[in-house]
């Protein structure tokens, strides 16, 4: 491909490294963009400016909005008595999806590791621990992901959390709404059977 | 989602639109595009922005490059007597990483379908006629799809081309390099059967 021009193939090297797309689709997405010039290539290069120009994590929560502070954050009407800890902005927006919190939110940007030298601090956890010392919150809720690393983090947030006046909760383990015993993990079952409630 | 930013939205929405990309992976992308600003969303949305502005179809031959002339077409090393016709830019591109082909092309846009309302006008077939009448031209290689639509049209550009003085040649057809005989069609080992050759 030494007959095509720079700004082409520097196109499709950058679109190659998104998830999901590798070098050899990254050429069709090229391809496909040239061909839909006025309703796909030029509103993405845009779109994609745009953000680029003002998308930034939010200052209190870590999530990625347009502006200072993100929209979960400046909505009054978001009950500021309960923050839900997450590990990533992409479980933020999740939970969001899924439309069933209305507190205030807190992104780790990740997991606690030793071995990749993530600590408390680049978690933010002292700050979470400032921000659940307000009067106002009352509750914490770890919403982190059932992973041993996640649930290792989740230990020591409740215990960094000790001090302050807050409960602080997790999400429950159990069988996914529309999961079937016979394909399931021991462990969940286990978990599940654990935690089992009256109906 | 209704709290994430209609910036932000609208990259997914456009994302999303990318062949091998869907919804979920076009907002996995933008999270990705997030973490990574200056490394990978602000060169992305540079090299967008550079080949939305600059890329265009070439004139002649129909490659998508930057310019108004390729840099196939502009090459004066490229043999000024062979045309290889192909269906898509995508094809073009596919025979320049082949490296084979040292002459210059012309892309069809497409194969005829009479259901599309896709004719000769559309795939500039005219057009075609009138760079294989030039004298220098002494052979044309028609390197379409072995479908049914690309051979079809292969055989309306042969008729096309008959007023005009140069040999009309395909691709051949036969056994793929690599390929084992159990994991092929029928019709493939005709083909190479009927197309056998003295070693």
């Amino acid at each position: 491909m030494s007959q095509t021009a720079p700004e082409i193939e520097e196109l499709i090297r950058l679109l190659g490294k998104l998830p999901g797309l590798g070098p050899r689709s990254a050429r069709r997405a090229v391809l496909h963009l040239a061909r839909r010039r006025e309703q796909l290539l030029q509103p993405l290069a845009t779109a994609l400016a745009e953000v680029a120009e003002k998308a930034r994590p939010c200052a209190i929560c870590g999530n990625v909005d347009i502006g200072e502070i993100c929209n979960v954050c400046a909505d009054p009407d978001r009950d500021p008595s309960t923050l839900c800890v997450v590990e990533e902005v992409g479980d933020l927006w999740a939970m969001e999806r899924a439309g069933a919190f209305r507190g205030r939110y807190h992104v780790l940007g990740g997991v606690l590791s030793a071995l990749d030298g993530v600590g408390p601090e680049e978690l933010r956890i002292p700050f979470l621990v400032e921000r659940a010392r307000a009067p106002e919150v009352t509750e914490v809720v770890l919403a982190l992901n059932a992973t041993v690393d996640g649930q290792t983090t989740a230990h020591v947030i409740a215990e960094a959390l000790s001090g302050a006046d807050v409960r602080v909760t997790s999400l429950a383990k159990g069988v996914p709404v529309g999961g079937e015993l016979d394909y399931l993990d021991d462990g969940t079952i286990s978990a599940a059977l654990g935690a089992r409630r009256e109906i």
